[in-house]
């Protein structure tokens, strides 16, 4: 699926890079007291850095892949995200140019997953919304595929590589909004809507 | 995306009724010990007691249409579930046909929203889950569809109306699982995989 | 549970009214363009908007009580939401009023549920928070109670009266927060923390 | 937390051993088919091996304690439970004796996080329960406590160290339930409930 997303963001004219988490993360977040350089940088020698630094913080935006195990990410995605912490405290060398880096991201995330079952995938929407919204990213989309074997989600009858590749392509063109009370909003979502002029949300329970 | 639910289940040869809960629900749920009539039946005067009896248990399938209001199903679609309870209960007439008749059903569910976040919706996807567990049913998907006028969702580009068609059409043929760890099964979820041979869930880990 | 949190409300010496939904709310939303009177209002005959209007607005506070029903709130609550919409849409002569009236509240709910595992009230936990967050409010706490007849949280060894009581009693207290990355704040979440000098986030990591 | 709940099971009679992570586990979960020993057992040179089949496995209950990070668990602590793969997959020596090992546990959360709204954490907490289900575990509580420095949620006045404590104590008594409608069950959930004769849950709608 991820191949897809790129594939499609590609298609958008978009100069995507590919990396592989295992290429660069070998250490899991310590304790930083003990871990840490004199000039404040991480001591974890692995090539994070290298990946944080000059790959993610460079990019306009993320597609993030990763198998669904134990109704989460990954250990090592969430080691990717839990070592954010060492580039974004006061002791880092880092910390304004990854703070200031990591926000105003556009996000997808592609899983694939051996269930299909809807709840088995809520926790982990829940945590990536939580996390964009905390760096000041849009969650564009989360497009999950059923699989088990490698390849296999290309098999799943919903299809989920064509979500993903049209993920990909609309990266930069999906509407994400979230609302107060006071946010001024039209009463119309899309500008161009085909739909016939008077209807209203005011009439929408018929459920 | 109602209409385009039951047009996909129409096209897979299904017969589909359509009904509007504001046709039959106009009481919410109260104090049974006061409501309840001699013989145990529910005594709110409305058309309930047909759509539950006659229409819903009566179905092999339920696709409900709902709009996200603050987060939810609409207060008459809650109370749709919220009235199972005059049916279900110890005195009611029709606690065995109506506890039997709610349960082993496939459900499809769509929903319409003004806003696009993703985290807007995973509450009621939380709900439908644990609803169709408690029941016994199969929730065979959720699509979300982003619109505030009455048929808007047709202009969204994530193209709801189509994913909604189809959730009708494989109504009957969408695989739902819910494993356990002693849950039997192969380590291929698609057995016409067009995947590689020896490809395998061992090595999934380079999101 | 609702009287125990009124009852810790009161100690700490605020006014508390305590109002029963089924005494205000009787009709479901409908389609407004053809309930809404001439002059906008809400044509709903009940009493809503005596409820809505001169004792949610008013008050600095609500503590919200409901049983969990079908994995979410009562259908009356959700209604006691859902015709919000009435109040706050541009034909309404209440906009300003209630818009604004909403907004800026403290929020702290409590539930019954005859289940005591954690997964049937995270729908329900999740929705709350969207909603307050959607209206500017802070939602202080959630306290669950286990029990089935009426009276029956009493019996919980958890204690959810006692922790509905605490919850009332610092209705005005509880911190509240919800950081982004940019957030100015000390690494230390309370002023007068007894632990030792020197402890830092830095060394959590040893779950 | 942690310390606390340890506190409160010995208090109840139960031996107790507590382990810190970071002692046990070095790598993340990799392609097993390279990692992998000649005899199917896992290659990874930490002590890994000896928390799962030593001390994990011969448990009666398990009190799991861990910091927010990313809004879920800690990446180590992720790593405990991806790594459970290479130990229940076909091809491990220890195949049966750990999947049979891993059932039928209590399990006891505590959590420590900086921040205090509630949903931060229900994504946690949906894929705790969502992880014992799929193991045959109980989910026992989840306890929550404010804090940012080593030791802080001592100064939060929600008191989460006496709730930790009691989380303990009760780790065996508390009764957890998932039920499906024709689950049979009383209507009354605690059989020494002071609550008066008659009442019931059908007389609940009154939040």
């Amino acid at each position: 699926m991820a191949d897809a997303a790129v594939r499609g963001a590609r298609k958008a004219g978009h100069d995507v890079e590919t990396v592989h988490l295992s290429d660069y993360i070998e250490g899991m977040l310590g304790d930083c007291r003990q871990c840490r350089l004199a000039d404040g940088s991480c001591g974890i020698k692995d090539n994070y850095e290298d990946l944080l630094v000059n790959r993610v913080v460079e990019a306009d935006a993320l597609i993030i892949a990763t198998p669904l195990y134990w109704y989460g990410m990954s250990g090592r995605l969430k080691t990717f995200f839990d070592r954010f912490f060492c580039y974004t405290s006061n002791s880092s060398p880092h910390q304004d140019a990854v703070t200031k880096g990591l926000t105003n991201k556009r996000v997808a995330v592609v899983v694939s997953c051996e269930e299909s079952y809807r709840g088995a995938t809520v926790g982990l929407v829940t945590q990536f919304q939580e996390i964009t919204r905390y760096l000041h990213q849009e969650l564009v989309g989360v497009v999950i595929g059923v699989g088990n074997s490698r390849g296999e989600v290309a098999s799943d009858p919903g299809r989920p590589l064509d979500a993903a590749e049209d993920l990909g392509r609309r990266l930069f063109d999906i509407r994400v909004t979230d609302y107060r009370i006071d946010t001024p909003r039209s009463n119309r979502v899309w500008a161009t809507s085909p739909a016939a002029a008077g209807a209203h949300a005011d009439d929408a329970d018929d459920a």
